[in-house]
Formats: C-alpha cells, structure tokens, sequence
C-alpha cells in the first residue's frame, strides 16, 4: 500500500495534507462542542479550524465575560491575499466577543529575509495589510498593534518585551531548536524567541497583566506554539498562563496543492486584483474536480472535495449553507459544470472585491491617523 | 621539553599565562608608542595595558579633540574587589581626555546566573559597584550608565538597542560561535550578542552616531570582541566604525594563579575588607617570590616577577616608579625579605582604603542622586 507523502513546516506545505496524521503527530485535538455563538462564523460551522490546545480557558472567559488577548502577527511581504483572510475574520469575530487584539508586525523577519528597509516594511504593513483588515471589519481602536522593531512608545514595556526574549533564551536548549524545527540558524531561533515572547507578553504586568491569550493559526505553525509553550513552562519569573491556540486548513492555494501563498505568483488572489485578472486567474489556475470532457463530467459528476473553486465557496464566498450544499450536490452529481461553478465563484469574489474596494477607500482615512501614530 | 599549559576564555582563566603567545593566538597588536599624556596612568607607562586593536583611531580623536567613547560592562555579583579597578582607572584617564563613557550593567547575565531578582542585582549595582567607581574618581554626570534589562527610559533608543541586537543575529553562524567560545548555548549566544550590540550600539544614529568606541578589557575578553567585529563588518544595515582595543594583563589573584576573581574567596580582597582582613589575607594567601628560609633568601634573593605582593604594587599601590624599582631590586638581591615586602603592601593598601572609605561616604549621597533617576 503506497501512502501519498505530504510535508508541512512553518516554512512549507507540501503534498496532500492528511489533517488526521497531523492532530496525531501535532499532539492537537480535534474542536468539537463550541458553544452556540461560534456557529455564526462559517470558518468554524463547517470546521475549517478544526483542531486546538486549551481552547477551555477562552471559551470560559467568553461564557464568564472575562477579557482575553487573541494573538496574531503579520509578515509585510507581497500582496495581502485571501489566505490572509482566514485569520482576520477570526480577528473580527473575537473583537466582538471582547477579545484584545494584538498584532505583531513580523518587520525584523521580513527586514533580513526581503531586502526592504524598516521604513518600507512599515508602510506595506500598513497600505497593504491594515487596510485590508480595516476593510474587512477590523475596530483598530481594539487593537494593539505593534512592530518588532520596536515594541511600544513607552520604554517600560518595550524594556519588558524585549527583556522577556532574552530571558527565554536561557530556557531553550539547541536540540530543541533542532528536534522541533529540524534545522535551525542564529537568525531563525532569534526569530522564534522574539515570538515566544510576541505570543506571552501580554501576560506581563507592564501590559494587561494575568489574562488568557489564543493565538489562531494555520496548523503549519503550530511547531512555534510548542517551542513557546516548552520555553514558558519551564521560565521560573513569570507565571504564565498557558496559550490557548486554535488550527485552521490550509486555504488552497489555486492550483490545489499546498497553501495560498504570496511567494507564488500563480498560486494566490490578492484583494487588489481587477475583476478581469480574478475571471483569468480561476479559469487558467483553479485546481478543478471535473471531468475531462462535458459529457464524462454529466456522467460521472465532479469531486468538489478537491475542487479549489468549490473549496474557496466553502471557506469564504457562499455564507449560505443551503446553497453550498446544493452546489455540492449538483457538481458531485454533473448536474452542474465546471465552467458553471467557475463563473459563479468568478461572481461571487467580484462582488465582494468591488465592494472591498469602496471600503478600502473608507478605511484609508483611519489608516492615515493610524500612520501619525506609530 | 615541557611547556607549562595555560588556558585562557572569558569563563576561565587557569596556568601561567604566556601573554607573547596569546597575542599571536588572537591576533592582536603589542602597544607601544603612546602619547606622553598616557605616560600619567602606570598602567600604560608599566605596560600593565599591552596590547590593542585599532587603537589608532582613539589616538587621533584625542589628538584632535574629537569625541571618542569607552564602552565597558560589570556583572553585579559578587564582592568589588582590586582586579574590578584597573577598568575604572581606565574609565577616569579617557574621562579626563574626554570620552565619554558607557557602562552596561550585565543585569540580565547576573540574573540567569545568580538566581537573584532584577531589583537585587541593581541594588548590588549600584550600592556595591557605583559607588566604589564614585569613591574612585569617576564622574557620572558624564557617562551613560544603563541596565541590559532596560536600556533606556526613552523608548526610541530602547528600540534601537534591543533591534541592534536582534538583527546582530541574522550575521552570525552556530559554528563561528562554537569556533570562537568552544562550546554555546541559546543562553550564551543570545548574551554574546546582547554584548556585541552594547560594543556598537553607540554608533546609532539614537544614541552619538558616528564615533570610535573604545573597548578596555583584560586578554581573556577577546573572544567577545572578535564576535562583534566580525558580526559588524558583515552588517549591512548600518555602516560602523570597528572596534578599537585595549588589552591589560589579569590582575593576579591572591595565590598567584589565575586572575583574581570575586567567586574565589581566598583570591581577591575587596575594597571593604577590614585592615585586620587585609592583613590576614596578604599575610597567609599571598603567594611569595621569596625563598624557603631567611638565610636562603638573604643568600640567593626573591624573585619579584612572581611575587604577588609586589605584582599589586607595580599594578595599584606603589605610584613612584623609582621606589618600585629600588623594591624590585632589594627583593631580587635578597636585601628586602618577603614579611618586609608584605607589611609595606599592607601599609599601603590599608591606607588606601582608610581614604578610600572616606570617599565611599561621600560617593553615597551622588550615588543616592542616581539611584532616583534610573
């Protein structure tokens, strides 16, 4: 029995996925029984986070209206695109059940990985990222937003973000490093601790002090969580509460393999793109479950289990769940084409992306008194 | 034919140290033709300070009255003792030619090592090194005195120093360390790098921005510094002048062997010791040049060169070059016995200290000034 290989890093997905493998190997469990209000938010309806650790103490301190830090970070590289949204709708969605937001913009990562100077890193994080989280639905006045190259205005808690970095460095060992990361350079394991203390610092009495922190994330990045939570286990000067995170499916890049990502080309939809480029990019690339010919697809009915247009409805542009099944239904039994499912999807993100724009528009000004003050 | 084995590191120093070989294994250059201002300080005109790096750049500063820093560090822990002073008769000579002088507590070191809280170790600081630096001459309204921990109370050079830092990272390799220090751990490499930014961080355009910064240390600090060059030469972001150096020879522990050091007891007397304690110490640990018997030693005479007691008045206690060397030459012909040397050091220390008490106290009320404002 051959059993299709598949690799997934922090640094790459590869392969098709088996998430089974993954919960087991991860040492993550499988989300089940979230209360009624998490049904409202499709990403977890139809189980696309789909794993956690000690999700219980997030859930309590909604169900207790107790405050609570989701955690996240932004890398300012490339285009901001549709897998990037995932974690923005979680942000919304969190924001309204009282959550704190944290955002950590990844700029020291991207300054020695992309060639750009921290000024330039600054305004993509900002004109192509924020904007977008703005024009999503992000309240930025709920959010603490900061870049890694410097923490804060205030020296006191710079002083104890960056201390907090340094400290953990002493409760991590090489091996370590190597056991979890497989390969690991100066650079990657600076990288690493500066986010062990993005996801922790929150808990420090220089920010809010005693609180839960979620930290949502693509289950690739779950081997930083574990150096995390091994280093704050053991660190003797603060007692932490542990992180509680959440893991979602990867969202497809376009030709069905591997994830959406910025650093190939073909591979994304960017909330910029025109009309025209999105219709030319779901014809050409989108990965399809169909037959070859029209009359075979009749026949035999498509697969909209591996079909990147039907999967991109599921994670993100059909709301409906009637509808979805239906398109399920009709694609699975050849009632419906491929070239049918490609123009509705090719509708549906158009519609939403002209509608992103005015709003990108609004949000614009808010981002621009943001700017004066970071 | 046997060589006596030495081992010198920054963690260690063991063996009769053969300084010729150490400046051929490091690479750095024997100092010699100084300007006469530098003949006033006996550690230069007694080549106790003997070898450098790139000194020529600070000599041209003070030839041209430009402005220079000298960086330098201290680990709160442990007792101050004599071996602690030749830095800061340093400090005070480039303090008089105008540099302008940065210190580091090593608090975040001192803390993973010694188990005790930031706030001790400040105190230890503070209470036990500033103040003895104050009884000594040293003006601190004109240097830069920082905890790692907390770099600055203005949130921009907080920043700065700690991104320094962390971009350092992205210029170094795990086998440069491991070839430089022989062993390293995350702990290790994140101090060693912290160190490389305190060495260059004053050439930021937050803090003095352009400017030679010189680095006193004893021989075994080197490794230290090679990291830091070499992690700067390759660095991109920022071009910096390189370090320039200085090199003293160890300041002989009290048993002859090794440095003296405040983790051995039995090595070092510290600048609180009782008359009565200082007495004791020269008088039993004191390791002796002199012969077995009086009859021998009047016969053959001492050898100075490995006489601790007369070590301590070539380094600290005997200004006059001429007494010292009438001392060396009764010592050698066996006219002066070891009892005599011994009680002359003890004179001479004890009055020192009589004045040097003195001195602490009014250090006390500066230092209290400080204390306030860090």
């Amino acid at each position: 029995m051959q059993k299709k290989e598949f690799n997934v890093t922090p640094w790459e997905v590869e392969g098709k996925v088996d998430y089974a493998r993954l919960i087991k190997k991860f040492g993550i469990k499988p989300l089940k029984e979230l209360p009624d209000i998490f049904m409202t938010e499709v990403l977890f309806r139809r189980k696309i986070i789909f794993a956690h650790r000690d999700i219980q103490r997030i859930l309590e301190a909604i169900k207790d209206k107790k405050s609570f830090v989701m955690m996240t970070g932004l890398m300012p590289s490339g285009k901001f695109h549709f897998g990037h949204a995932l974690v923005v709708k979680q942000m919304i969605f969190y924001q309204k059940l009282g959550a704190k937001i944290y955002i950590a913009i990844a700029d020291l990562e991207a300054y020695n990985a992309r060639h750009k100077s921290l000024e330039e890193l600054k305004k993509i994080a900002i004109n192509e990222y924020l904007i977008n989280y703005v024009a999503l639905g992000l309240d930025l006045k709920k959010c603490e937003i900061y870049f890694q190259s410097a923490r804060s205005d205030d020296s006191k808690k710079s002083n104890a973000y960056y201390r907090l970095a340094s400290n953990f460095s002493r409760y991590a060992t090489f091996n370590e490093f190597k056991a979890i990361y497989g390969e690991i350079s100066p650079g990657k394991m600076n990288a690493s601790l500066l986010q062990a203390a993005d996801m922790f610092h929150a808990q420090l009495p220089e920010f809010e002090g005693k609180i839960p922190v979620l930290v949502p994330v693509g289950v690739d990045q779950d081997p930083h969580l574990r150096i995390a939570r091994d280093i704050a286990k053991r660190y003797k000067d603060n007692k932490f509460i542990q992180l509680s995170s959440t893991y979602n499916l990867f969202f497809p890049g376009l030709k069905g393999s591997g994830k959406m990502s910025s650093s190939d080309e073909t591979s994304f939809i960017s909330l910029t793109d025109s009309p025209k480029e999105v219709e030319r990019k779901i014809k050409k690339y989108a990965f399809s479950g169909g037959q070859a010919t029209v009359e075979e697809h009749r026949k035999k009915g498509g697969n909209p289990d591996i079909d990147v247009s039907f999967q991109y409805l599921k994670f993100l542009f059909e709301p409906d769940d009637k509808k979805l099944q239906r398109i399920y239904d009709d694609y699975k039994s050849g009632k419906m084409l491929t070239s049918e499912l490609k123009n509705y999807l090719i509708k549906k993100i158009n519609d939403f992306l002209k509608e992103h724009q005015k709003k990108r528009k609004l949000a614009k000004k808010q981002i621009d008194n943001f700017m004066l003050k970071v």
